[in-house]
């Protein structure tokens, strides 16, 4: 099943979190690759990197948007290096469920091909489940997904000037 | 911050489970209070069941739309023993996260009064967190939130007949 999780409401990366530990819970196998999130910031990864049976990957960990010193030039070269795991990857495939976190986010900014990215979607669903997250989903990833959920922002707290808080947000 | 996840799509559970997940890993203490969920059958209790900073209870495991043999009078009696445990906890709430999952659901079908709810949700907010889940949330509840998120259904599999699968659904 190809699984896209989409939207500007908040839930997406935790809804991707969660969707792990219910794989894991059935002694699953999983791996998590990560675009533009740094490492130890996220409460998530402490504890995600305590499963032996998850592999997790990260790249392009600086997005242009929050660190003006990261070239466009660094993310698409880092993003390249992220596609080329997924093909590693696609060759022995011994996953049960694939988390492409923020992936949506990289195919809108221009960072990563939309054909290349469904080319090795296609190819690592056919063993295994592939959930792709990231605000701004492309139509045609859309199209290829079995399910698709959007989250909506009804309400969302930074919105009366209220900053991230540790445990909510990161 | 009171949260609230609702809406029709796929995520919903998964999300308040990320959540969690996120608040463990910075070494916050969590309550998850479910409803309408069998135990031993969702993967991710497996692995939840297993943090000592979680603590974690089950009321009104059987909903009458699923399961024909319980009576209403049942679900309300539960769901009143669910209320006392949360009035107990914010006695002396030592908690950083509280998470109600799918007490969105008893609202909606009547198995708990909306201000009963709203009033204990206030009450556990002055210590911790509050995230409440399940689709149909209350005007009222969303008025109270500080963070509303609408998970809504784009495209599911349920649709095309294919039935709930081991690590996705459950």
């Amino acid at each position: 099943m190809i699984m896209v999780v989409t939207g500007n409401g908040k839930g997406k990366t935790t809804s991707s979190i969660g969707q792990i530990v219910r794989a894991l819970g059935h002694g699953q196998k999983v791996c998590l690759v990560q675009l533009f999130k740094g490492e130890d910031f996220y409460g998530e990864q402490k504890v995600l990197s305590k499963f032996e049976d998850l592999d997790f990957f990260s790249f392009a960990k600086k997005h242009p948007f929050c660190f003006k010193e990261v070239t466009k030039e660094q993310v698409i070269k880092e993003c390249e290096q992220a596609i080329e795991k997924l093909k590693e990857i696609a060759i022995n495939n011994k996953y049960n469920l694939i988390v492409l976190e923020e992936f949506n986010i990289a195919i809108r900014d221009g960072y990563i091909e939309e054909d290349s990215l469904i080319d090795i979607v296609k190819e690592l669903n056919k063993k295994a489940n592939v959930m792709i997250t990231g605000r701004g989903a492309s139509q045609k990833l859309i199209e290829q997904a079995d399910l698709v959920s959007e989250v909506k922002e009804i309400k969302h707290p930074y919105n009366k000037g209220i900053p991230a808080q540790e445990g909510i947000e990161f």
